[in-house]
């Protein structure tokens, strides 16, 4: 998906990401991108298996080429995290011990209030194959666990910064339910402008013979509301639908009846003016 | 990293995951893996650049072939979505329209309550280079889209499946808290364990003068407990620690002062009897 829009403000902060032992560049480099999708810029290697800098990870990291050139290699560790007061590591397999073992959502809320007073933090990632050591683990605070489906646990490296960067976004954020962009601002309707909108369309059904047998145009007017009015349509959507009524109401066709644009394989059912077809709508 | 459990049940449910014309068979792979991950299993390709089935896909999907196994490949989108009852679209652009805008915890509620009342939902995802087109993000019921980095908002497809199949999962969990395994229970340790701490160190130390001036005994008291009661150490912690105190007291070194292990490059901090080394732990 693009959408990048690079007159905006980079962010660039919140915990280090620390890789132990990253076996494939292509990993690394992917490492890179998602933690830039969602604002990282701090990461760390330690003793990566074919060396540093790598091409093979700035060609997968699609651009994040400040988290690559910033990205520091350590021999061990414990230099890795040295500088780091408080640091979360990862893993899909149960320890025996006693760290506490929290969830992303816990782990980044935590990382949040620190980062806010001032801690370095950082969150340690394994090797592809096999992970953090007991040993690796045992110089964390807390462990992190992935919610995941238990008989297809292996998340690749890249996918669990991601949740991790993910999750450390969310926590910044004010509103859980706030998105980047929102739908175009509209005013909900009024009772005046949704009474307009049935007198309109029935008096042009009305003009027609729609409401056939007159006996039971109560019924069908009830029904033909109750279709209109359940989703609360907002002004502007009313307006559409009168633009649609005026038009079919008072042009005629310009051609002989082209072929409907098919849009499933089901049998497009014709509106008719029967009770039965409006009923329909209401079940 | 590794952990996948392959006694447990497969998790295989909710929404379906339906990409508009992807180009590589790696990226269709990743989804695969992805979903199952997150315990989800219906996977649709509207007409799949490179054909199908793709051995690459295979490869990349690291053995989530009851994903594979099942993809299913439609000519259109409305093909592929004739049989859903409600369906997002993702995108990271700002499209004009008056479809609602979720987040994807939003978002995912959302499938999860459809899914309770026995719909079929699914999630549209677009090219990899340029998404889906505003007709196609038409047929869908509702726009999801995710907090990225605005200078860097570019997520990979299989990254984007990846968050949605995870909000998914998270969306099914009771409490948001809930990890797939938990720390070591641990019984909290009561005040007599506490005391008991505080006595058989401070006797330790006491016949080995490590309270020095005399005088300033009681306030060097006061530091070391406030060091010990700080984080409100299990039962079980309180015993290790008491251990520890055993060993050291009563047992002579086997050999003659070993090299420390180094585990930082900055000068090790001598542990020292003196109130101001015990005084700083406190600030």
């Amino acid at each position: 998906m693009s959408g990048t829009n690079s007159e905006r403000e980079l962010i660039a902060e919140g915990p280090a990401i620390v890789l132990v032992e990253p076996q494939l560049g292509e990993n690394i480099g992917m490492v890179a991108r998602a933690m830039a999708n969602f604002g990282l810029a701090e990461l760390r290697l330690v003793n990566p298996r074919d060396g540093w800098p790598s091409e093979k990870a700035r060609a997968a990291a699609s651009k994040a080429d400040h988290v690559i050139d910033a990205t520091k290699v350590y021999d061990t560790l414990e230099e890795a995290v040295s500088d780091l007061n408080f640091v979360y590591a990862t893993t899909a397999r149960e320890r025996y011990g006693f760290k506490p073992v929290r969830s992303p959502v816990t782990a980044a809320a935590t990382l949040q209030t620190k980062f806010k007073a001032g801690e370095k933090t950082g969150i340690l990632f394994g090797r592809e194959r096999w992970g953090l050591t007991n040993e690796e683990v045992a110089l964390a605070d807390e462990i992190v666990t992935f919610p995941v489906n238990p008989a297809f646990a292996s998340l690749n490296i890249a996918q669990a910064v991601l949740l991790m960067s993910y999750e450390w976004m969310k926590s910044s954020l004010e509103d859980l339910e706030e998105t980047a962009f929102e739908s175009v601002q509209q005013r909900p309707s009024t009772k005046e402008q949704v009474f307009g909108l049935f007198e309109h369309l029935e008096e042009a059904l009305d003009a027609r013979g729609y409401f056939h047998p007159p006996a039971k145009k109560p019924k069908m007017i009830d029904n033909l509301r109750a279709v209109l009015s359940r989703r609360g349509f907002s002004e502007q959507e009313i307006s559409v639908f009168r633009g649609v009524i005026n038009s079919l109401d008072r042009f005629a066709r310009k051609r002989p009846k082209p072929e409907p644009v098919k849009m499933t394989d089901a049998p497009v059912d014709q509106q008719s003016g029967d009770e039965t077809g409006n009923g329909k709508s209401q079940d």
